[in-house]
């Protein structure tokens, strides 16, 4: 008898309903965080999450950093400032004022932050699924994000993907050896409340693009012969 | 009265257990598609939730190509052909046979397939928390990749990603312009089961990472401090 069956189950479709739930109500938080701090077996369960996302090769390239002492966070909320006061002189007159009034992170109100990275030689010089595209490493790790984004809102908590910051500053402030890319310095903690909308959009800053400009058949800018399709988009 | 609620509800335990089951039991499938159709109700679910994921800035870097035509299938499958006899030749003499005994496509078996791309000029040439990680755009067009083979999960459906391709060939194969970037071509039909194991895992081609070999604390390789999160990870 094996530890684990050969097959899984499928799932239902209030367990497929729960799925679209917490993609359709994903949001990348900055401003709702509550200082609660997130019980150790609920953060191994979404840690896990991300731990199986699929990896080319099977290479399994993250690690992950959390982050809780306050003087690291601190560094990197220095960092953040540092970039993002320079990102709001590359808007123009108009957009600047308004990139000002944004709030772009949570660094130091989320109870925790978690950094994940990229080791490009984790399993050696060849990798099945990287022989032709060397980049798949990094979007493995990105999966990994995903994952973890995704797992945490199931668990009510909020995770705001900081990128307005140098890595080479991520790298000083979290020892990150140079060998080592970083991804992502994600915010988490638990919220007020989720908004409904990307801030960004009820904002204004871009609308949501309708899916049906985004979407072709066969070939790049070919709509015809998916009108069905098209239907169910909305 | 607003067309949509400013915050949305929490998710239950069932709901979060079923993105759980959804995210540890999805795999990359290569070898069990059935040729059975993806109706366009269920194909249009899958592509909305890729649609709603995270994009840095609200860019929406992404476009879809949804292949259903076998001769463009087979341009894809002859590229994938090529690129697979060379990446057999990078491994060593021990791992060569076994390389080649894997089957690490479904492109002509899916009864589709999808193409993710990144526009990376799609909202102009300052973008929210772009300008100082200018690869920012690519990664959100993974997290679409991610969202929609977790969302294809949900509906029992498979997606294998196929990366064993150059790039050039991808865009030759769906007249892709050379202003935008491929990031995954996947392939994706109902399948006749799930394996419970990575199939490179099953085939002992490399283990799954103990996950507290890559869990540092406030520093890289750094473990002191958070013994009682190690114990809620297996």
């Amino acid at each position: 008898m094996s530890a684990s069956p050969i097959q899984t189950d499928p799932l239902s479709s209030a367990e497929r309903d729960a799925v679209y739930k917490c993609i359709f109500n994903r949001r990348d938080v900055r401003g709702q965080f509550l200082p609660d701090p997130i019980p150790d077996e609920v953060l191994g369960r979404i840690l896990r999450a991300s731990h199986h996302a699929p990896s080319v090769g099977f290479m399994q390239p993250w690690d992950f950093i959390v982050v809780r002492d306050p003087a690291v966070k601190r560094r990197v909320w220095e960092s953040f400032q540092t970039a993002n006061r320079e990102a709001a002189e590359r808007f123009d007159d108009q957009r600047r004022p308004i990139y000002r009034t944004l709030k772009l992170e949570g660094i130091l109100e989320a109870p925790i932050g978690i950094c994940i990275t990229c080791d490009r030689k984790r399993s050696g010089p060849v990798v099945i699924g990287r022989t032709h595209q060397g980049e798949m490493d990094l979007y493995s790790a990105v999966c990994a994000v995903q994952n973890l984004w995704l797992a945490a809102r199931a668990e009510n908590i909020g995770v705001g993907w900081v990128s307005i910051l140098r890595h080479r500053d991520l790298r000083a402030a979290l020892d990150i050896p140079s060998s080592i890319w970083p991804i992502a310095y994600l915010c988490v903690g638990y919220v007020s409340h989720f908004f409904a909308r990307p801030e960004l959009e009820t904002a204004g800053w871009l609308p949501r693009v309708p899916l049906r400009e985004v979407l072709w058949f066969d070939q790049w800018h070919n709509r015809s012969g998916s009108e069905t399709l098209l239907d169910h988009l909305d």
